[in-house]
């Protein structure tokens, strides 16, 4: 398969490397370093890539900004910013992206386990993984050509534990490579519309 | 109780209106007739309305626009249109709203039963509304001073039946009056963080 990998130099887009690397061709894209870039709140930016890139089978998404902070100190401006990067990007990145896929492709995007499981100074990360999560349930229902979209929903990742952990007590960190096994689950499995759980 | 009705010119808020109009104050809002307008895209038209309401035990919010079409000709601007009013419009009435409640006060927000059960052209429509049970879910944990915030999440209404029907094939329809019972738990029941479906 022919893979584009958007946020490959993050935690999560390393393992995903990794994990497909061996037996797939893998396109990857990373805001600010290596041959792809990519903006993921900027449109154009997106149509870029596939004009060069081309037909692909298999887009995935590890990207995108929220805001963290106290529900009694955010603003829209704050809401915003997740609104316009880790939801309205990856959603972007779909919606272009589907005009780039083969027949039989697939989208996979990234949710978290916050969507279910609040945690305090996360509205906005509750909010835009319940989003991601609804779009691709309905974007599943309209794609056609056996184009399928899921999203993966991990926890709190091993490998980010020194940055994220104290924000998840008792939850029981996740290892990148267990995340792309769930990409692996949406690219090769028959589901669609769903939200494949790492926790 | 002194409750904010937003959207009181509509299916819904006529109902919430009459339902709750007995024995509370209302504030009825709508965005071009009457005398409280606000854009709810507008945070200072937000901040405006409360600044001249003052203190409030409830705020209802039934507004809110959201983008129909088919997935395969979307564009983020189409997708932004319900990301900015129905989803970020509600959550700002939240994010402002909260400083004007009375202890113990309660903030109810509209998402809809296509967050879980898409229908074609609703891909929009299904993010947005699973954005607003996700940011209530969250918004519920961090809400000092007995203050909750709930959605409700109503099926086709029948008094609607005759434009939004045919986008219903064999969902059973529910009354306005139904759907302002659901309200009246959010305002009136313990609940908080909840999403209360009239379907």
């Amino acid at each position: 398969m022919k893979i584009v990998v958007v946020g490959a130099s993050g935690t999560l887009g390393k393992a995903l490397v990794e994990h497909f690397g061996q037996e797939n061709e893998l396109v990857q894209v990373a805001k600010s370093r290596g041959e792809y870039r990519l903006d993921i709140t900027d449109g154009n930016s997106i149509k870029a890539l596939f004009e060069r890139v081309g037909k692909v089978d298999a887009i995935v998404s590890v990207t995108g900004n929220l805001h963290f902070g106290a529900l009694e100190e955010m603003t829209a401006q704050n809401f915003s910013l997740g609104l316009n990067d880790k939801l309205l990007g990856q959603v972007n990145l779909a919606l272009i992206g589907q005009h780039y896929l083969n027949k039989g492709g697939s989208i996979t995007l990234t949710s978290g386990i916050v969507s279910e499981e609040p945690i305090i100074g996360g509205c906005n990360a509750t909010t835009v993984n319940a989003a991601i999560e609804g779009f691709v349930r309905a974007a599943a229902i309209e794609l056609n050509n056996g184009m399928r979209i899921n999203a993966v929903s991990p926890s709190v990742v091993t490998e980010s534990l020194d940055v994220y952990g104290p924000f998840f007590p008792g939850y029981e960190s996740v290892s990148a490579k267990r995340v792309a096994m769930a990409f692996q689950r949406s690219l090769e499995g028959p589901l669609s519309g769903q939200t494949f759980k790492v926790w």
